[in-house]
């Protein structure tokens, strides 16, 4: 019998729709929760950076004047940066303190008013496990929480979603060690789940549709009763050099 | 009323479990079809490269000696090879005839039988098509196909699925001049939607367990009439100098 009828073994991703505009102090749990109360054991809870930015108060003022507003955003990015990696005209690659490596620090104009900036917020998992425990406070259940932003990728067209922040999973599943059904010895089979937890929750987030949190049912996320290790941890550093 | 209950408007990633080894020569739709017959139009059906490159006779036999084998495999590497963009010790990150930069020119050596080491698809795309085809021909539901891959990314921990074939839906989709919510005007939203499809897959698949095809179900594909213009196009060159 194949996944696609019987017992259900695969997975569902279902987007969150109908959370209200967020601003700097409301409380993303609880709207969350509002907008998907069915939120059930073992769900990992997938939510766009900017959400959290924005709850958290990691929004710049600028003006409306495009000039300015520019202004701010290359000076946002100057602040968040501990790197430069690689310019391409006025398109920065870097490092930032975080240790992820992106275009523009993260910073970032869309999905937020006019005369507003976004920056990331400053400890995703940080974000990730405050929000996982106040989910579990709040209704008893165990769920995880990634935190996801855009990013492009060298040598790929296209941006995709990865994890930035990490509670209740390993960000990496570590299966060096062992072996395929042929016998052969997996060498280089570090998953990173999170990083395709994020993908697969943006396809039915959109950022057009500003839905910013998708759940992801079905998974089999190894029952961590604690936070686990984050994201930053190993950390995000270049694997080529 | 959230997408948790009510209508589905999320979606599946089911997996497509007890397909038979695959040999040269096997007829691919037909072992898809036999364990998903349920294969539904504007269903996504995400396969490993693995599966693909078997059935296209990509193998090449090798000694069961470990050192005869990694030096055939080195040997495939540079005959795969276009360009070595970065070393480090043994391992060489290229860029394939296809225009991918990868690990070992996707060369790899798991999920084979001992004595034989695999090659990526000579045209993924084609495959892609190929076996859209098929599946159209033999039930007349309009299937998209995307042909998967690992990949390690440059600055991230872990390796993710990409999409390296794709036929029936834009690999990549151009969103740059829409507008967000906000009226902001979107320029850097191209999404890479065929490598977050392959990288949803993957959730389900797995390396350990064999199963090397899965189906994305609920996706809106756009309705694509024609085979799309696949992973290859735009090429996949470096967006980072």
């Amino acid at each position: 019998m194949s996944g696609l009828d019987g017992p259900v073994t695969g997975i569902a991703v279902l987007p969150v729709p109908g959370m209200a505009e967020l601003r700097p102090g409301d409380d993303l749990a609880a709207e969350i929760l509002r907008c998907a109360p069915e939120l059930a054991d073992g769900d990992v809870l997938v939510v766009t950076s900017k959400a959290v930015s924005k709850v958290e108060g990691r929004l710049i003022a600028t003006s409306a004047d495009p000039a300015e507003r520019e202004q701010a955003r290359q000076q946002a990015i100057s602040d968040e940066t501990v790197r430069v990696i690689a310019r391409r005209g006025p398109l920065r690659i870097v490092e930032t303190r975080h240790g992820l490596v992106m275009a523009a620090a993260g910073v970032d104009a869309s999905n937020v008013a006019d005369g507003e900036i976004a920056l990331l917020p400053v400890d995703p998992d940080g974000s990730a496990r405050r929000l996982r425990a106040e989910i579990a406070e709040r209704t008893g259940r165990q769920v995880a929480v990634v935190v996801s932003d855009s990013m492009g990728r060298p040598w790929r067209h296209g941006i995709a979603d990865v994890a930035i922040g990490v509670a209740g999973l390993a960000a990496v599943q570590d299966r060096r060690g062992e072996r395929d059904r042929y016998g052969n010895l997996l060498e280089m089979t570090e998953v990173a789940v999170a990083d395709e937890l994020a993908a697969a929750a943006d396809l039915v987030k959109g950022k057009l549709a500003g839905i910013p949190v998708a759940v992801v049912r079905g998974l089999d996320t190894g029952g961590y009763a604690d936070d686990g290790r984050g994201a930053a941890a190993p950390p995000c550093r270049p694997r080529w050099s």
